[in-house]
């Protein structure tokens, strides 16, 4: 690890995205469906994490590597606190909801935490195995960041996506900090996460390097 | 320095390319024209190598910063006995020479070896000051490379830009290496590098960071 000298913003909980992105941009490959939601090619973005032993921990699974990809992916989880995300990430298509839908991870989903879901469409709150909660918040980007804080207890809110979600946070000025995993791949076109954003101040705070991946936390400079 | 264990290539001098990149994936601003050719904003990711010593001191200039940036732009220099670059970089309009245009750089180039120029139209060599001599090759990108591998000694050759003419010889399988300086801002808009290419395999194999910019050394795979 090299750390820049940049330090860590530790007066409050930080409000932090870690994104795996291809070199030439993307967090998710073209033509995303319901059936490929993070369109074609796009799980070669996180194949790293999936080959690290401590990923695979957290998932209930054994195996794996260790290394400095599985140091990150274990620094990463033990840091957050709560999760926000996009409904779309959540799944379950669009509309008022279908309460038979819990959500991609099962019965105990990988967070361990609670759970924040943007979304348009009330529902009441799931409790779901392993401390994992799914609440859905109706009044937008704010509101679900104030709700976040108040549950992470001290530790980091991650906006865990997608995309369109770490966009308005990063747009609205409230994100801290912007961990990237830069892949080595070209995906060619699919979702970029950096546009429309307008132009951050950004400052690499911390880098870990690996054969597979390269990992920059940048600190948003307000 | 972080080497992830890829070590070098060096059965024979390799064929590498140092570009400057937004983290949107840009290496020049939108609006590039011949009064502002790396377009709007496109000097801001110029600005981490123009604050070192070293690059101070291949162009003539004094003072500059050491540290982990100026290394970078120290070992870039010493490691390249020719560059290649396309009839845009060095500029002097479209279409037949004016032979009054010597390029951008005044009577003494900062490259101070042999450089070749692609172009559809012939021209006499030029020999500038301080060991910069610069070549106009018409038989295309392989013609190019021969000629600079020959010239460049066993050193590496460069392929020093623009974007098109490094996405020609990455496309064209011809790039060992390329060398991303990864500069922590967001341009919105511009000329892309890795748009056209295929899907090259790419490896890190040595990271360097600063707070100003995150080095990172591809092997191009093959």
């Amino acid at each position: 690890m090299i750390s820049t000298g940049g330090g860590r913003h530790r007066d409050m909980s930080s409000v932090t995205s870690h994104m795996s992105i291809s070199l030439d941009g993307f967090v998710a490959g073209p033509n995303q469906s319901t059936e490929n939601p993070l369109g074609e090619g796009g799980m070669r973005l996180h194949e790293w994490v999936f080959a690290t032993a401590s990923w695979r921990s957290q998932h209930g699974r054994e195996g794996g590597e260790g290394g400095p990809d599985s140091d990150v992916a274990k620094r990463v989880a033990e840091g957050v606190g709560a999760h926000i995300m996009g409904r779309r990430m959540f799944g379950g298509g669009e509309g008022a909801w279908d309460e038979s839908w819990t959500g991609w991870w099962g019965e105990e989903p990988p967070f361990h935490v609670p759970v924040f879901v943007l979304t348009h469409h009330p529902r009441a709150p799931l409790r779901m195995k392993g401390g994992t909660s799914f609440t859905f918040v109706t009044g937008g980007i704010d509101a679900a960041l104030t709700q976040a804080r108040a549950a992470a207890d001290g530790k980091d809110v991650a906006i865990a996506g997608g995309a369109q979600t770490v966009r308005q946070y990063l747009a609205a000025g409230k994100l801290d900090e912007l961990h990237l995993h830069i892949v080595p791949i070209v995906l060619g076109g699919g979702e970029r996460l950096l546009e429309g954003v307008g132009d951050p101040e950004l400052r690499p705070v911390e880098v870990v390097a690996s054969p597979s991946v390269t990992h920059v936390r940048y600190r948003v400079i307000r």
